[in-house]
């Protein structure tokens, strides 16, 4: 196999990641319902009162975004796909694909922190921790069959592969915090999309 | 980092939001319904009566017909992507993605010129207003960090940044509009957009 | 401008356009419904029952991508994208996009052969020869432009023209049909969508 | 016809097909609905209650899945486009974008091990048989036309075609399976899918 068709074949493979990135993050609208209004009852307060559904919104597109330029840094580094890359991929791709539906049920439950509230902010946070995962088992696989495209100092190496664990294991701490506080949970998620976006932005712009 | 790498960022970030206006302007048709008919009820006058839903999708066909053309050309010029213009692009893809709901929500409303019309429309205004400004975030950020593909006069920066900053504030008067009469605003987002159409047909063509 | 930034131009119009045909293409199936079962009802006569969504579906599915396989042909002929054309195309992608509408309209009434059928089918009919209004000024566009790779005869530029108005003509008169029997209006579109296949397959193959 | 444009050609039938592909995989979130809670009901019992849905999604998901991948590895070894090929990736496609429906409908009554239930089975493994069709329709159109990068023996043909009959094979044997288990239908299916993935991994890496 030539390294144009390599090339080729990790184009490909982007590609479509990155047409599943841009459709998951723009169907996320979809689950946006408009206020149902009794006879009489004013638009502006019952958006207000639907501040769960708008803040579950900006969270997962927030996550989603800063997914998409993670995985983008990510293949940047890539230099050939295998079969075994393709198969991780799609298993990272689930949990992209899946995540409007976790939003919808947490932003559905969310105003009440009620014991509800607390298993779909579990479900949210598992969803995103299985995604995490999926990273690092990309990293780990890119890593072992020398699929990168320069070579790494065993330091480097070690250093990646913590960065991407220590994702794992923070959003997994937020299933946990789920069951105390499920709006800490949301608020949580956000703050992370938003510093892995500005750290990215400081270590590699 | 070398040029050619340079190219495949700026163009796997237009592919990316190209992917995503491409969905939300396809995902509009989402929003329209079929009138639900009463026993006996004729179809045709029916859906005369939905005009509010199908000049909603119109106008927000064409502001994002219009705003893919704008995003088209801005990139045309840039000749490198770096993370802030990634996150300043996905903070303007928020915009875009969103504003199937205000449009749904505009359509339902503005029938009635009522309280919430307005409400509604001032909403809807409002995502335009941000999307411009977040243009305008894009393009000072683009000049300020030297990433054009071309050296550009002090009289020609002056001149881009006054252009971004006119949409953002015409935007920004719609919402104040929106409070006069919501049918208003309808109509001149509609003539923003065809005339920012023809105005590019005629100065870049 | 020189001739590789023309080609960026039009590949990037004919990646936009491809992604708004998938789109369409693929929100077809979002108007299938389950049918709704009684207690004790059975689902293959429900879903039997159920064929103008089917046949609608499947129409609607010939349409597009029989016009997705004519946008094609038509770019690859074309070597320059100026704005008229970013015009004109976005104006034939509002009918790409509309067409889950009236199919759903049409699905929803086929059934009854009513007044409501025949306005239904009239809709149906009309997005189409709308759609092959565009096609027809895309293509007047490109001749008076000169925009087209190779030159061609003044024979060939006639023949080509009257080719895309038959298009708008024999849509147009299954508005006409419509009025008749709406389900001859669906039988014949459907016809009209293999004809064109099978016409290009002959032709250009 | 140079082959440049015969690359060009390829290449935008399979970013169409990967648009789809990625298209449909990510609509099948939108048939999970959230369960309805009567007052005082638990959420947690309720999804688990709900794993017929989870079940087809994510069979749907690794079917899907797997034939993008598998689209990829035919259409690598595809260097030129004709038009019978495009019609019969469309065939495909018509079945790609269908699945979300079947899907849907085997989720709602795959619960009860009714004849419903069976109905339902048969109409989506019905659904992947034809798609399993079509890519041996396609592959036989491929070696007929000589479209292949590469010579193959007599053979390496005869392997191909038995190769891809067996998958038609075997999806249509699920149909009859469905009318004396659906889940067995869901679970042999969602097996296939991984063996196809293993074995490629396994022969082609």
């Amino acid at each position: 196999m030539n390294s144009q068709s390599d090339l080729a074949e990790t184009n490909r493979l982007e590609a479509f990641s990155d047409g599943v990135f841009a459709i998951a993050i723009t169907l996320l609208v979809l689950e946006l319902k408009s206020p149902h209004l009794e006879e009489g009852e004013r638009l502006w307060p019952a958006l207000v009162n639907e501040w769960p559904q708008f803040a579950a919104y900006l969270t997962s597109f927030a996550i989603l975004g800063v997914m998409w330029i993670n995985h983008h840094s990510m293949f940047r580094q890539i230099q050939r796909a295998d079969r075994g890359l393709m198969f991780l991929n799609l298993f990272l791709l689930l949990w992209v694909t899946l995540l409007p539906f976790p939003t919808s049920l947490f932003a559905e439950h969310l105003r009440h922190e009620s014991s509800n509230a607390r298993v779909a902010g579990a479900v949210y946070s598992a969803t995103l921790t299985l995604a995490a995962i999926a990273f690092s088992l990309i990293w780990w696989h890119v890593l072992r069959r020398h699929l990168v495209e320069h070579t790494m100092s065993a330091a480097e190496v070690r250093t990646s592969l913590v960065r991407y664990s220590f994702g794992s294991v923070v959003y997994a701490a937020t299933i946990g915090i789920s069951f105390i506080s499920p709006s800490a949970t949301l608020l949580i998620v956000f703050l992370l999309a938003l510093y892995y976006g500005f750290e990215q932005l400081r270590t590699r712009d």
